[in-house]
């Protein structure tokens, strides 16, 4: 067994069924991981294309678009508040009193990247900036309201 | 703008349109996030399902699987010989020199994720286990190959 699918496995002998994580450290991580995959596609991928800094390419476009929505799925279960001031998380502290306003800029953040995603496969790329504009206001005002970057 | 938004903007600034990545510890990080979350899905939710640790559930097991998939697609570009020995990079330096190796095991690895995600759709527990199982062996195979983990 190679060492990296130790550091999963030692995870699961360790956490109850309930825990999706074993340890604080490894849900901010998690959470991280997904955001700079998430980050990658959007604004170095998407948002380069958008912004004419690389060619437009509808299905290379609608790919990425699936990565974020992908990515906007997944790292929720690891917003827990054991995570607070851990590692090297950017969290505000105030996020863990805040979890309805949090939600509810999560639910609109996802609510873009659907239409990001729909804009995407109309291969119109003004269609395509409009949503990645709508998007980035999306995530920005998270990013804002509970996290130092 | 957020600093999170800023941090992948400078990217583009500086890339020209052919690099993925405006510096090798960029692409280090994007690739070892990328495997962060396919590991989290394979080995700590499929794997704890098959291994009887979490119970299984089918429609989780298939948003799992369609995530490794996901993840499966994406690091390739990150992984270029300026990387060699950046940050906290575990890939050894003779990958650079068998890339036709390291190709052989990545699209070997990419048909068995395939597999594991047509085994979560037949809602059979067994078939979902000897499809992990498989999937294990070809991310063993280049690990061990080619890590230090």
């Amino acid at each position: 067994m190679s060492k990296f699918a130790a550091s999963f496995l030692a995870v699961l002998v360790a956490m109850p069924a309930s825990a999706q994580f074993r340890k604080p450290e490894d849900a901010v991580k998690y959470r991280q991981s997904v955001m700079y995959v998430m980050g990658t596609s959007f604004y170095a991928r998407i948002g380069a294309m958008v912004n004419g800094r690389i060619p437009y390419d509808a299905k290379l476009a609608q790919d990425h678009a699936d990565v974020v929505v992908a990515m906007s799925r997944l790292p929720w279960p690891a917003f827990t508040p054991d995570t607070n001031g851990v590692g090297r998380t950017d969290a505000k502290p105030q996020l863990w009193d805040e979890l309805p306003k949090f939600n509810e800029l999560r639910e609109k953040m996802q609510a873009e990247v659907l239409k990001l995603q729909a804009a995407s496969r109309t291969g119109d790329i003004d269609a395509l900036r409009a949503a990645y504009r709508a998007t980035g206001a999306a995530c920005k005002g998270c990013h804002d309201a509970f996290t130092n970057q």
